[in-house]
């Protein structure tokens, strides 16, 4: 019987998103090898990569990893991938290019496999046929992957959005897609990122229009902060900076990096005439330049916040400057982006966020995009991609409405194997090691559940330790209990606070030594920290963690 | 010289919010005292209430406290202002139920002196008359206050927005309004929290209509969160109910306590015979119950929150429940809800959030409701109340466009002291103490920036203690170093990182005794955090709370 699989490996909110694995029969072919940032649950973690253990465990499988396109959740965990195992990486020349500054951060670049593919090729690997396929989203060179297996075809949607007006000419071809669908599409893989969101996905064009407004009518600089991987929209700015006279400077770090690698490319291109850096920025009236920079998600390190709070090298808000924040928020990021904004204001900026502008557009397909796809490819099945189980319900709700069988809508969640074979009905036959790991610098998995605990522990309450020295032997106390605490109370209070509990530890160890077996030191331990906790909750209502740190001589 | 002072005293976001002081030559009022929550700079951090020293030091010119509405950020801190004074407390029959449940807790209710007030009542206290009256909200009797002073009247418009349709008949007196217009109104202090949002805001009957569709069309039981004190909106719930033939449950906390309250006060009407409790649950079928709870937030410890995570004592999500949110977020609570949609989701709800249904408006005013009271009441100056720097913005920019003087548009920071005087034009011409206080356990104040500090640098990397014995006297090492952790990196590789950690410690004070004066134990206790912290970052990249724990005996 011949089998191929279809397994979500990467993605926190159990939908798969960053990670896929194709295998047909003995082959496998990965598609997409993204991370996800920590949410609040996780802190300390820097990022989170999908478990590789079944990957590693095929390695010998494994013809490629093919690349969709450039944002973090789809190339992120490559080095760490390519730490495990050597394997060939497809993708567009721009994916590859941010790649390759990721290889190179991790001294991988020498070592790593990378085949340049532009839309349109069609490469083999086992018996597997890919295509990519030309698609618009918010980074240039995104494409979708149809998949060809000797079951059938899989149309691998990627980010995607139909976008009939896209800057740079990246729309879809709905020709060759009318063509495709002629094929045996047995599974759609859809992107349900803005399944909630009724109508199209407007226009990059619309972003582009409402900027070139504001910037010809601000009375002096404008700052614009939006995601340093939406190269199409620095495109933009630039050409309109050419069109108005106007001076642009590139700012932020992964900006300046994204810019460079986009321009090598050809991706970009800014005139020399027009690009201004951090020492020219006063040669020239404020009505008259123009800043691209990090920032919009108000990530406490980007270059805008730092702006915002006045701390950044080069640039100081002053009054008739222009912030536009070009972004939506990204969920848990709210108030940080309110901050920001708040702090802007403050300091004499006009700020423009949305709300309040047509300022930033989607890459994701809104429902309609959603109805013309899955009307165009009728495929058998409809997984849907890259959501939360929210997403999933929604898209399930969508497509009924549509009137296709409820039975035909799928929601993988991470590790479900999905059969189609040549004999019985597709469906999930077997559940393997899936999930999250975290990245914590460069730990990869050594932070897991409990030392999270822990450290949500210590950040409600803070630690304290009591220490005490003593002698078993002779049931004396050489060194009278101690306390060192750190986050529990502010310092001035330490002696009024911390003091009586000192005695109180050193009367409870005397105790100890009256009624207790010397040898015990466990049990002393246990004491030394009831008595603190105790003596901590009863005077303040928190519960720090409490080492007792007990120390015999 | 007369002179009359608008002072704000409480609000995180800078901008005067939760509790204002009014004060005439040597008189004061107090118009709210409320309380805001911590944000995510705030772990541990109970709640925030105002800094209140200017109050306690002009405790005698105190008259009064006069309360609006009876939500946590307009009445929360009146436990705490109690704790340090004697005060009348002023406020509608409802506001002072929910006050003096606060109270109770903190066993102040039998000394404290509260005084009913209905909206129309109009209050002597010193110089200052006060007027309460009647606008709509999200809670029902709150107040706008016409504060008549000597040197003119303010009108404080408390939280509030026009609802034509208000259920409860809680709707603004137009006509009452137009006559207090022709008084000397000086200043209007405006809600601008909704000041973003363009048109009127609905009707809370908007949301009636909706819930009733949905509760008429669920296939099995309705759950149904919102925020507590929304009295209306429980009414509404519970006049579908009878309609429908349905029974209701109250579940979580607060929900319980302010129902009762709004019951035995009159401004809630369950009747016994649709009423249920937990025992009653399996005693209807499901498509003939609705349950009101807590946890529209997300807050992890609200009934909702724990119905998703399979942690509720009395319900589990059975297939075929909807849950309806109805609520919005407040800003940083997005992912904190958005986990519990996709909980619910994946136990088989359906669940109906924002804003994919008309099912919660907002009781702030938007953009025309602004437009209505500005028009109406043309004060001589316009203050912004309850935003933050970026709604003083846009009222300002609201305000200008309708060609009101931008001078005249004002938004106090905290500790601003705004003076109007007989002689000279009006104007800030001081700024008092005055900021945020936080509330952790039951401590006031006792935690501050540096606390937080700690607690978010032992969140990020955990906490690390190396712990050696020494004589001095002889240089020696009395107990080798231990290490002991939390939050650093999971504990089966405790041995592998931290064996060798306590070798290098050991070594380092064997070379310290080699080198140096033996007194020094300061420097050896620094040197034991030096190689401890220089290690463990070699070895993780992380930067742990290290503590060295140098015993001398």
């Amino acid at each position: 019987m011949n089998k191929l699989h279809i397994i979500p490996l990467g993605g926190v909110m159990e939908i798969g998103k960053t990670l896929w694995c194709y295998e047909y029969n003995d082959e496998i072919i990965v598609v997409d090898c993204g991370l996800m940032f920590p949410n609040e649950d996780m802190p300390g973690v820097d990022v989170v990569i999908p478990d590789m253990s079944y990957l590693v465990d095929n390695k010998d499988k494994i013809r490629g990893v093919f690349l969709t396109h450039g944002h973090e959740d789809h190339i992120g965990a490559v080095p760490y991938l390519l730490k495990l195992m050597s394997v060939p990486i497809y993708g567009t020349a721009l994916t590859l290019g941010f790649v390759s500054n990721k290889l190179e951060e991790h001294n991988l670049l020498n070592t790593a496999e990378l085949y340049e593919v532009e839309a349109g090729d069609v490469l083999e690997a086992g018996p597997f046929e890919i295509e990519y396929f030309q698609v618009a989203h918010s980074i240039p060179d995104t494409c979708a992957l149809i998949i060809r297996t000797p079951l059938g075809v899989i149309f691998h949607t990627s980010d995607f959005k139909f976008d009939s007006d896209a800057v740079n000419g990246y729309t879809i071809d709905f020709d060759r897609l009318k063509e495709i669908a002629k094929e045996n599409i047995i599974a759609l893989m859809c992107d349900t990122t803005n399944i909630e969101k009724p109508g199209r996905t407007k226009s990059e064009k619309v972003v582009g229009e409402t900027l070139e407004k504001i910037i010809n009518e601000a009375p002096g600089r404008v700052l614009i902060a939006t995601f340093a991987s939406n190269i199409h929209r620095v495109q933009q700015v630039v050409d309109i900076c050419e069109k108005l006279g106007k001076k642009i400077g590139i700012f932020g770090r992964s900006m300046i990096s994204n810019c460079r690698i986009a321009e090598v490319l050809g991706y970009l291109k800014i005139p020399d005439n027009i690009r201004i850096d951090e020492s020219e920025l006063s040669d020239y009236p404020e009505d008259r330049i123009v800043i691209m920079t990090t920032g919009s998600q108000g990530e406490p390190l980007s270059a805008l916040s730092k702006i915002a709070a006045e701390e950044h090298k080069f640039i100081d808000i002053v009054k008739g400057d222009t912030v536009i924040i070009s972004a939506t928020p990204i969920p848990g990021n709210e108030s940080y982006i309110i901050k920001t904004i708040n702090r802007l204001f403050r300091l004499g900026a006009d700020v423009i966020y949305y709300p309040l502008a047509d300022i930033h557009v989607s890459g994701h397909a809104n429902q309609e995009d959603v109805r013309d796809i899955v009307s165009i490819l009728k495929p058998q099945k409809y997984f849907a991609v890259h959501g939360e189980w929210r997403h999933y319900k929604q898209f399930k709700k969508f497509l009924t409405d549509m009137g296709i069988d409820r039975d035909d809508i799928i929601g993988l969640t991470l590790g479900d194997v999905y059969e189609f074979n040549d004999e019985t009905d597709p469906g999930v036959v077997d559940k393997i090691k899936a999930g999250a790991v975290l990245v914590d610098g460069i730990g990869v998995g050594d932070v897991e559940i409990g030392v999270l605990r822990d450290r949500k522990h210590l950040a409600e309450d803070g630690v304290l330790l009591a220490t005490v020295t003593v002698d078993l032997s002779t049931k004396e106390i050489i060194n009278n209990c101690e306390i060192i605490a750190r986050g529990v109370i502010k310092e001035e209070l330490y002696n009024k606070l911390f003091d009586p509990l000192a005695e109180k530890v050193d009367e409870a160890v005397e105790d100890f030594f009256i009624d207790n077996d010397k040898d015990d030191i466990d049990t002393l331990r246990s004491i030394v920290k009831k008595v603190s906790a105790k003596y901590i909750y009863e005077k303040t209502h928190r519960r720090p963690v409490v080492v007792p740190v007990v120390i015999e001589v």
